[in-house]
């Protein structure tokens, strides 16, 4: 039996409040299916430790993470300390980049218990994955300024497209298409107003398709697309985008099943050269740190995606996986609930029974 | 009394179907208000038109247009016959930018009679603006492409912010939350992610907040923002946002008010050195045309938009707006419906159906 090192990361606000939980849950679910894991704990990549050291992170941060199998991470940011585009520009967004975790992979199911924000929507009627670029397009932080501080002043922002980069991201979503029952492939664009980077995903997406013969794809404007995200959600399947577009989605389809607070995600290096990161998709909410009564679901579930991951096919991991899913199901309609989901719970009363029934 | 003159141009697909139930009802509105219009039908910007000419508008479209007072405008776009972005950079992006139309203002409200899709909302519930920056930003044709057709190919798109392009539509947004009751404001950002564009989008909200003290504003990542179009409607007044965001939140404003065909919006010159332009939210959906079945109600209520603009304040216009609004009110009420709305009413019969209110 092998040893699968992971580093933890809590980062900011309640990111250390639901780590815990988070670790609490894959730990009972690596006992109950005898999966070894070993913890270290790393004590930077936050807002604090940027105060002192005027960096989210130690220089030699690369070689500390490089050899972990996985990066279980809560979430950075407090804008009153540090501004958003450094505090995660320092961290999380150098993960995804420098390991190259090229996948963003965010599954969107609209789970039992969970009240629906949407009319007439029952679970299982929701249940696609966004499949997100994670390390080029939109974020990006070249450009620059000219005549700054006059009336005159202009900025530059460029985003970067590569061939490469594309088609890697659109090769894993087909395949992933491929693997599910519906088959069906939703590509966001929007190339009718961005006018060079756009066409371009279009054209790789046209390029890809052959290729697959037996997935169904069609593509829409992130406009419309976002409006039938409310309006239709039941006929997306796996929804491929951009950084920008598939950062938007995730956070779009999650609240069209909800809450955000619950949706999990994984930052991914197929090749397994890097660790791979496993976050929430919610912030650090620095408005309810301190009062345990952020909701840990998101962390736990990323955790059963960081298992599933590790496993690699192994019919272990993927029934550790399961399990901790079905035992949110359960959370989820039973309780314990905090109070984002109308309870009364604390953080750890939720990851407590998250946890007992594994 | 003056006249005033409307350019007509109906576009593609649906444009066609619409635009003459539009005309009925401004027509009607004007007669009963005494306001004096001269339309004038443009045959072109329309992808036939492009086939024909290779161009969507004869080379002197700017000296056409320059004097009109307002363009009532159909939908452009034929996917199948000429790209996307050639049909709307070659029209509609080119009014937008040339007659420096800078502010998009959409109205997000939730109407009588319109099944909403989310659960617990009651028309009066919804009710805020979205105002878009209309002329630059991330809308841009300008970058490249290196090592085309190899495995290195790269491609660059500019965004391109100034700080005048900003400033504007910023102060027009502060200024019309100002002038409601909420005054309330919500700036769209992503400057966690974007590094150079959206940090000096934040600043010059920033720069303009204490000119106008009695707004209360704050701002949200596009992301999170999305969700809470879904999460928390209500809490909305003035939405302010770039060219891309702004065009995102005002479908996805109107899908959360049940749909985007009924959705209208303004292409407003605040100084009126250029005509403005009046046009549905939605699309020229090629699908569906030929049947007469296209929900002419966000065609009907941009020309309502219309004639509020051409009155610059005069309470006769104002009078004119308001009948044509509440005219589509009760028509949502009691019908007739286009099939979208779960009628089986022809475009001609709801136009009609205004047009009598009036
Ligand atoms: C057709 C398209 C270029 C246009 C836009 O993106 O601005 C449309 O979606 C709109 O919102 O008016
Ligand atoms: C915090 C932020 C930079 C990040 C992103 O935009 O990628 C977050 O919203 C996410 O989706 O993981």
């Amino acid at each position: 039996m092998s040893t699968h090192k992971i580093a933890v990361i809590a980062g900011d606000g309640i990111g250390n409040e639901v780590m815990p939980e988070g670790l609490r849950v894959v730990e009972a679910a690596a006992r109950r299916f005898n999966i070894d894991l070993q913890f270290t704990t790393m004590a930077w990549a936050n807002c604090d430790y940027y105060l002192e050291h005027g960096q989210m992170m130690p220089s030699d941060w690369f070689g500390q993470l490089k050899d972990f199998d996985a990066i279980y991470f809560g979430a950075v940011g407090w804008p009153d300390k540090v501004p958003d585009h450094i505090s995660l520009w320092g961290s999380l967004l150098k993960f995804r980049r420098e390991f190259d975790e090229y996948v963003n992979l965010r599954p969107v199911r609209l789970m039992p218990g969970v009240p629906c924000p949407l009319a007439n929507k029952k679970p299982g009627d929701i249940d696609f994955y966004v499949v997100r670029e994670n390390t080029e397009g939109e974020y990006s932080s070249v450009g620059g300024r000219m005549f700054e501080g006059t009336e005159r002043e202009t900025v530059l922002q460029e985003s970067v497209f590569t061939r490469k980069g594309v088609d890697r991201i659109l090769k894993y979503a087909f395949e992933l298409a491929q693997s599910r029952p519906k088959k069906h492939l939703t590509s966001a664009t929007k190339s009718n107003g961005i006018a060079i980077s756009m066409p371009f995903w279009d054209e790789r997406v046209e390029a890809m398709g052959p290729g697959f013969p037996d997935v169904h794809w069609d593509k829409y404007h992130i406009d419309i697309l976002a409006a039938r995200f409310v309006l239709s959600p039941e006929r997306f399947d796996v929804v491929v985008a951009s950084n920008l577009f598939g950062d938007i989605l995730s956070d779009l389809g999650p609240a069209c099943t909800g809450t955000i607070a619950i949706a999990p995600s994984a930052n991914i290096n197929p090749e397994r050269t890097f660790p791979s990161v496993f976050e929430p998709v919610h912030g650090s909410a620095p408005d309810i740190y301190g009062q345990n009564i952020a909701n840990p679901i998101g962390m736990i579930w990323s955790g059963a995606m960081m298992l599933d991951f590790l496993g690699n096919g192994d019919a272990r991991y993927t029934a550790a996986h399961d399990a901790i899913v079905r035992a949110i199901e359960q959370v989820l309609e039973h309780g314990p609930r905090t109070p984002d989901m109308g309870g009364g719970a604390s953080t750890t009363e939720v990851g407590m029974a998250v946890a007992e029934l594994l």
